[in-house]
């Protein structure tokens, strides 16, 4: 990738970059949109997004109460654009539905309220895709009341090769789209923020202002734009790979908290007796080492069978130790509690 | 009360009145406090508060869902200092408690988050009690983990007449409370914000920039003096009286939403086949006119014995109406949803 | 006035009370606007103004260095709208001039700048008219680039008496005008803030938003009432007064270092030997004290002939004390230094 | 370099990327601070400096007017801190002293102000180097009233080239240095800020809340370690050769409005009849085009002596075609304008 990077252009951003230009053209194209800007993160595109699509105080934005733009960033909606955030669960566990955002959403003027100028949607969130059609019918509904549509698609790259679905017809009821080229993709730096060209133009005023705007970006537009075209079809492969890892995770009495639609599982161990401080450090001290965090297990194009293999050896072997010492297993269905994402801690 | 007022000191506040400076030392001194801060409203009171413990972003502020000062003051929290809500539905149906403030807290200063600073309550909340043995609880543990308690104590007094509490005993967990003047005491205008003699200076200086910094505010404060001294014992009367219309609304074979446990009451009338905006336009009719909004009936102390009567009357007219139209009553049982405000609204 | 005020209507401001929109029509109808809000101070019908003028950011407010808004509103601009200061010193050494005002404002849209969306003038400033050319001047060019003009008018009472040109005719030139109902006019407290309906509807939101909006406000308004009709006419004795006043201090031989055009007046005793410091302790041992704050003189509609004349006496006499301890007089011409403003204090 | 960039570390940064780390530990190390921080320009580096040393409002930042952070950050003081500025002309026409901060910086903490927590110089500014023995003086002043010192210091490396004096030596003075990689330096991205361990984690807070944290910066971090190394002594040169195009222009009759201190000249061509966008066209239709966007030249390693002489070449040849049509070459001496820096604008 950084052969063909110290090939690119050598301009300056600020002042339209060409490598930088080229990669924002082509995805604002593959989303259907009319322009893109290449952003730092995709914190620094979600929060430019709001703070373009946020005109004048009061406003609030709705979105699930799990989401990146409530939970991972700081309190960025209310310490850039000053909004309140209308957090919504989802009634059906999984994802927003129209019917729970028409029962939260403040559309009434009065001037006690912080009326909702944004719905922002996550797709997927914790590796859950929400169904295109009620993506459509959400995005009719909050349209027809003058309100704008974002997207946080940080993996929107998986929902498309997952579900056969073209990105631009993902992202066409969006008002703007926030796309990740490090995380899923394996780009080293970036994110594109795509929407109309007076939305662009709006929000590159914004990253200046934020701070985002970069020189010589080239060296990183031009890794991205490899990483488009050479890691994007390797998704396909890590969704297999994640299906075979919660296939052999169920195999072994393991319980399955979110299943494996794209590349992300949460699981619980404790069906087998075993708990995940106990688990990361085993991992940990593999001849390979694997890194885990807690109840989430993420996939990505690096990741190998080996490395798929070598965990669920590791957990088989958990369970028969912690079977042989007494431990009777316990039954892996019923349903999750709200926040399925548990870091492994130890006890203080 | 105007009488009274007219006699007052003629001062400019901005620079230490007299009769303002003596109704924030008595204020401060039923509250147990070192300080009081006299002020425009209860809005600016609570974002004065909020505005004054957060020192540096990022943070939250953890409350109720249904908070005033989430839910009806145009997201001031987010406005005025970039703070994050944290929204808590309690699990009990009622008021918050300790446990469901711990699961929801942010403690983590991970710089992904926006650690909680204040934990505000509400009391009363919709006109329901918190125990106070909750209250210290909940403000042992926060102030455990260095962080502040505000109080919304704009019906803090209705707390106090109605459990025979003092006011010192009921503020004392708190670091802020904001108490209303105008609402249930009847002053014209104002609040006023208690705490220690620094964090009351810091405030003043907030109200200056917010422009709740007023000129000769005597008049004022010897209306809320009076008020104080006045009104304030008779707020035991208001509860008695909330009590005998929620009886009388049992017996009619309206459901109570949420029963009078001060001077508050939330019904549904479509038990009775009633609904609120026929009953809005039928009690403004009346020969001496009711003012309705919706389901939330709040009685102060200039509501009449007559006027409960009144609505009683005509409450029991219509349900006989109905009946006679063939409508068969329905059980006043059962759970309200979680928003048990309605406004009166026609169908469109 | 509270007489007067005491029979005001009894209604509560947040829902539209009548003493207080009987202020706010009368207000819009002298001013020549199409509403007006009242407010609890200049501070924030200021900054509501700016507030709302302002819709996203970057931007910037352009005003002369010495206006209130900048100086004495505790940074409001940056703190409520997060907008710049683009700070002017005017050329003439009086008041800003349209050629003032085209050197320093920013008008490209550069991502680098904060475009000037609001040119904020100040009329009486210090004391000193702003030539109503000079304004209609300053105002068409700055409508013909699309920018907002701002008028803080707390003293615009004093240029219409001064200058007999209607209050109408004074504010033409401005989308906004605030104007202090407390300052010269003497009501107890509160400001107007007065531009287009639409304009006066989102500033009520934002009054609102900052904690202004204040219950049973009829005692308030109906004493700006009283102080409209029956304070105002008076304004043109206290200005007859400060040139007398300015007179007797000329004759005396302390530098005046702004003229007394309305009701105020900068001096400079150090001419005769006199410091501030010493004339505040000896001016506040007369036995009718008089309260000096350094070398800012503000008369206002309870100042008496006597309370000048005292004041005078007092100074010829300092005068002829410090002759004869051996002070030479010095020269009372010379330009002042761009500070004008002195206060006493005591050397540290 | 880029060569060299490719063999770096693969770790994301935001959990601590080894050659970013390392980077930052050289950047902290030459300048003498505990700790330093990438990001992606130099924008974000001092506008995360202001936001970590402001704790809570209200505040002003005092900097010169020509400031980049007043200039040409869009604001960021006002919408990152909700700040005011206070800005400062210097009296010797050149840079900022002691005595010009004393006379404006805000000290009073009157509830009317916003007191003045930092105070940020830039060197150079415009290329002009302010003395170290007048920076000390500031600092400790400063420093003696409990503020704080921020240095912009994007080009700080041409002071320590030009002067002979250490980098460490050059920022002792400030709590918080901002130093660009991409500017004089020649790397493709980022700025670094340094300051104590505790000053740092807070700005990496803010970083991330701004979006700024990037993930796999080693291709970036690497870069820059290489300019540090291999381009910054280079500086020297670049600076020999700004000496030797400002002889040119005077020799040719051009008007110096600043000096070749370092790596930029401020130049006006009216003198000898030549405006800039007529020398922006005819520069830049040279077989070897030079970009010139104004007033401002700037000179940077990569700039050839042979550019220079063209550049000379162009204005001598103007010069001669000007006197040929009977212009009279006009004085090049006395005062600038208060703005030196004018881009070449086609009249209107």
């Amino acid at each position: 990738m950084y052969a063909y990077a110290a090939l690119a252009s050598l301009g300056d951003d600020v002042y339209g970059e060409p490598s930088t230009a080229a990669l924002e053209a082509h995805v604002a194209k593959i989303t259907g949109k009319e322009a893109a800007l290449f952003v730092p993160s995709g914190t620094m595109s979600n929060q430019l997004a709001l703070r373009t699509h946020l005109k004048q105080p009061p406003y609030s934005v709705l979105c699930d109460h799990r989401a990146h733009i409530h939970k991972y960033e700081a309190g960025g909606t209310a310490f850039h654009s000053g909004a309140t955030s209308i957090l919504v669960t989802p009634s059906n566990g999984h994802h927003l539905t129209l019917a729970d955002i028409q029962e939260e959403i403040i559309l009434d003027d009065n001037i006690h309220f912080a009326p909702t100028e944004v719905v922002a949607l996550e797709n997927t969130l914790n590796g859950t895709i929400i169904p295109q059609e009620e993506v459509i019918a959400i995005s009719d509904w909050v349209h027809s009341k003058g309100k704008k549509m974002h997207l946080d698609g940080a993996r929107i790259w998986h929902v498309a090769i997952e579900t056969g679905t073209p990105l631009k017809e993902l992202c066409d009821p969006f008002d703007s789209v926030s796309l990740c080229l490090s995380k899923g993709l394996g780009a080293p730096v970036g994110s594109c923020l795509v929407g109309t060209t007076e939305f662009i133009k709006k929000a590159r005023g914004f990253r200046k202002l934020f701070g985002g705007g970069m020189r010589q970006t080239s060296i990183l537009a031009a890794s991205a734009a490899y990483a488009l075209t050479h890691n994007f079809p390797k998704l396909i492969d890590v969704h297999a790979l994640s299906r075979k890892l919660e296939d052999g995770l169920k195999e072994i009495g393991v319980r399955i908290l979110s299943p494996a639609e794209t590349c992300m599982i949460f699981f619980d161990p404790s069906t087998i007796g075993v708990d995940y401080v106990e688990l990361v450090e085993r991992a940990d001290a593999l001849p390979k080492p694997i890194k885990i965090g807690g109840s989430r297990l993420v996939l990505h194009i690096q990741t190998s069978t080996e490395a798929v293999e070598d965990l669920l050896s590791l957990l088989r072997q958990m369970a028969e130790e912690k079977k042989a010492a007494g431990f009777v297993p316990t039954d892996v269905n019923g349903k999750p509690s709200g926040n399925i994402y548990v870091r492994a801690k130890k006890p203080q």
